[in-house]
């Protein structure tokens, strides 16, 4: 059978009792033993599938995600995670819901939760109200569970907020653990996180933002880039420089891609909107303001054009390190000749890393998964070796 | 273990043989001591499932659920439901569906049947109509079952018709149950199910035509309540009248809510459309007469402007039982000054209930799978004694 | 316990080992012994099924319904071969996707697929589209499994091409066995597939071509009748000639509907659009040319309305063997006077077969659920006889 005591040496060796029914918002409300707890039960749920060993801690149970928009990959990577726990997935998207017609948010929460395990939530439209619903849902199934209403209390996921887009930022630096042989290793490894131009406008500010708030959190050199005008939350800002203080890691900003890309070890170019504008575009909804709203965007996109060189082409991966810099980036992305005309990446470029961006993202899941798993399982490292000695086939034929 | 042996006498005492592989559809189709084996099961089944022993009795299979119209907490109901007796639902909606092009109610039953045990129905719009539909839809898999295309006979469960809503009124009952200590405890008991303002229009009749048909059952004392011109259907008021005369109850009618909350110990105050409105409704639609459609809307509106007395209200409140009556609703609510301008109810008295409001909910997915295993299981107590003894944890850390 | 001997004999005596991790895009592409695996496979599933025995040869894992086109019936029997075998169904189609928004193939293919075992997909609608698509699909989820992106490799089911449409033809196929009493009795049995009217417009050609394609490698005296101008694709065409050569059957064509019924055992008419309009249309869409999409579709209505004596009519039917050939057709079908005005079959002639028909279409999950089987499991004997051994019953209840 496959062996699992080195995942779970490494799980005695780590402090995350807290983990258990809690939520997961934000990476750095966690401690950095806490998040190495979720890397190792990522790793060893992988392990097991890869064995063939299922890894379903429910019977029964609902999964429920909640999506203020339509999205494929983050669907899937829920209810693939969901999956792999026997969790059945139940969506609720606006389309399907009254959740818009007036109805309170605790009501539904409570409404939609009597057999739900764990609630994600992907909320990254406006600036200042993602998160702000998330503690609102968890509020609502906390005190449901409290006043016997629910039997268990649903924890949340965070699938992407205004502010930090945890599982994608844990999905990458499980990526950068393997690409440089384990997490001590990343340690003063240089990281540009750039803006790069897009023909398209409004894209969430979550990914730079998650990616500054986490990395810093490893020790590593982290670089924020982007053109003037194009701040991202100060309020981020401000955790990821604490972070590096606290980390042994640093913590600086550009206006110069070259300055960021120079010597880098991993550069993760990527359009998203100004802070600024996204905060106002948030009051142009809440007002209603659709000559508003339609103005603001004609000004970004124009706004956008002045950019179109904070691009990652072949000669500025050339001035990384050995010329050799990870590529990383969240997908979609869009690629020069391919998805657009002028984009954030050179095809070439794009087309060497595939494999790579595709791993990359083969992650998530897994983090899912074992984030739901920490909040759900009081002994994990007794619960996985339970699953381990059980060696129930995820795959009859291959026992 | 956790002791079944009080759900399990209680169970035996009860004549409930003609439930197998039968639907259920209307309340009063179904003997008291049928209804009491659906509180029982479902009573069972929450606590086994408090207990972490897995109640699944399919290992596989699918739950149909065929909506007329988008309803998120009945869709969430109904998957709870399956999902914990161990069915996958599959929704069938208009929107994903052919059903509206044409085809025949009969074949699209057949044909999205072959694997289904059971198919839960919602169709509330039309006056005459949902009921019919799911009798023909029911008929058609039986045939389909006897013929030999279907292997297993899919029982259905009403959601929600135009004549009650069996899965509301039962969860309802339930509540009531476990707040006044007993089924016994409801004879005399005065419940109010009255109608109340709302600024919106044409909100179906079930709620309240379950309620009388359901509570005549048990003995109480139900009082509808309604301005001029907001008649129920009058088959319902008949039934509701025989049911009184049957279990030494009492129904009776009156145009004042103030008569009706006078020493209540039970106030339902909702509001719905006059059965005459639906009526010339269906017909409209029939005739594919917007213009009529519109011109009726307006109309109903502006009656129903001419009754925003009828209000809950702690005024009126103070007129019940020791001022302390039981305030139920189906939820959402039309609460005043939150959900709109002018409601149903004064928001201080729905905050006073909304942890018994909540709850009243959460026994509905039990409830409907209390029916779906009393049509599916030959012999429930054996079955129920059969998942107590194999503990199966719904959840593996619980064990 | 059921006896699978007769199942596992029939099994032995066949070749069909390279179906293991591979796909079923188009039935010409595997061999008689491979194409009877799956008839003997699907029926050893049923036969398992009526016994109430589980069939869940997966623990965990997901099933990937990939749709162009929203479909009921195709959606409900993947549905249920996958939750049959112990997979959860997880749609993408274009409503709920980002694949239409300038993604590529490779990439969403392999952004779904972390957990997937199996992907269904249908896309009926361009000529020269859907089964190259399934191509491109499963090229970029072979590469992500031989990458290390993927664990598993998904295999790929084809539920509905522009080419062929496997799944409704083998269907149809094990109909036929079971109504003739053996593969070995449908050597020489003429069928006649001949277009009908319909008052639609644009219906997909894969009907007729799967059933040329796979209905002459049995043996049968296979005759494709249509008006002039109603041509199927030629290249379809040459592999039914092929066919018939090497199995002894028999390939002919008319522009008679009499002539084809005369003496038929068996008859599917059935509506078709012209291949040569398909094309130009795929090419409108191409070119976005929405007047000339508009344009083609009056013409080919127009053109339609010169062959409404193309049904299936009593007077028809009396003219095929013995009168009694079995009408077949893949549903919904056009019925003159209860569908539409004038149409594909006479009501009186549908109604007599209304069973037959059902029952056609009941094989369908079974077939997709042994074309699952047979891809994810290398020996499958085995694997039969241990389901069969550890008679986990499907329902609890009928242990």
């Amino acid at each position: 059978m496959t062996d699992l005591k080195p995942f779970i040496d490494k799980l005695n060796s780590l402090d995350f009792d807290k983990m258990y029914n809690e939520d997961f918002l934000l990476t750095w409300e966690k401690s950095p033993d806490e998040l190495e707890a979720v890397f190792t039960i990522a790793d060893t749920l992988r392990h097991l599938r890869e064995n063939n060993v299922s890894t379903k801690i429910f019977d029964s149970g609902l999964g429920i995600s909640l999506f203020r928009d339509n999205s494929t990959r983050t669907r899937f990577s829920f209810a693939s995670a969901c999956n792999l726990l026997g969790l059945e997935v139940q969506d609720l998207d606006e389309g399907k819901s009254q959740i818009s017609h007036g109805e309170t948010v605790r009501e539904t929460a409570n409404m939609i939760s009597f057999m739900a395990d764990v609630i994600g939530i992907r909320d990254d439209m406006y600036i200042g109200k993602g998160n702000t619903y998330m503690r609102e849902v968890s509020e609502a199934v906390q005190d449901g569970n409290k006043e016997g209403v629910l039997e268990q209390r649903p924890t949340l996921v965070n699938l992407q907020c205004d502010i930090d887009h945890p599982t994608q930022a844990m999905a990458d630096a499980m990526h950068l653990i393997q690409e440089f042989g384990g997490l001590e290793n990343l340690k003063g490894k240089k990281i540009a996180m750039t803006w790069a131009y897009s023909p398209s406008y409004g894209k969430p500010l979550s990914v730079p933002q998650g990616i500054i708030g986490l990395m810093t959190r490893l020790g590593m050199d982290v670089v924020l880039a982007h053109p003037e005008g194009y701040e991202v939350m100060p309020e981020v800002e401000e955790v990821a420089r604490q972070n590096a203080a606290e980390s042994g890691g640093k913590f600086t900003k550009t206006n110069s891609m070259a300055e960021a890309f120079a010597d880098a070890d991993i550069v993760y170019p990527k359009s998203w909107a100004p802070f600024a504008a996204m905060e106002k575009r948030t009051e142009l909804y809440g007002d209603g303001d659709q000559a508003g709203i339609d103005a603001l965007e004609k000004e970004l996109l124009k706004q956008n054009q002045d950019h179109k060189d904070w691009e990652c082409t072949e000669e500025l991966m050339k001035t990384t390190k050995d010329g050799k810099a990870l590529y990383m980036h969240c997908l979609p992305a869009d690629i020069t000749g391919v998805s657009c005309e002028e984009g954030e990446v050179e095809a070439s470029v794009f087309d060497r890393y595939r494999t790579e961006l595709y791993k990359e993202a083969s992650y998530k899941p897994y983090i899912i998964a074992a984030m739901i798993f920490l909040s759900k399982v009081k002994k994990p490292q007794e619960v996985l070796t339970k699953l381990a000695e059980a060696k129930t086939p995820r795959e009859l034929e291959k026992e």
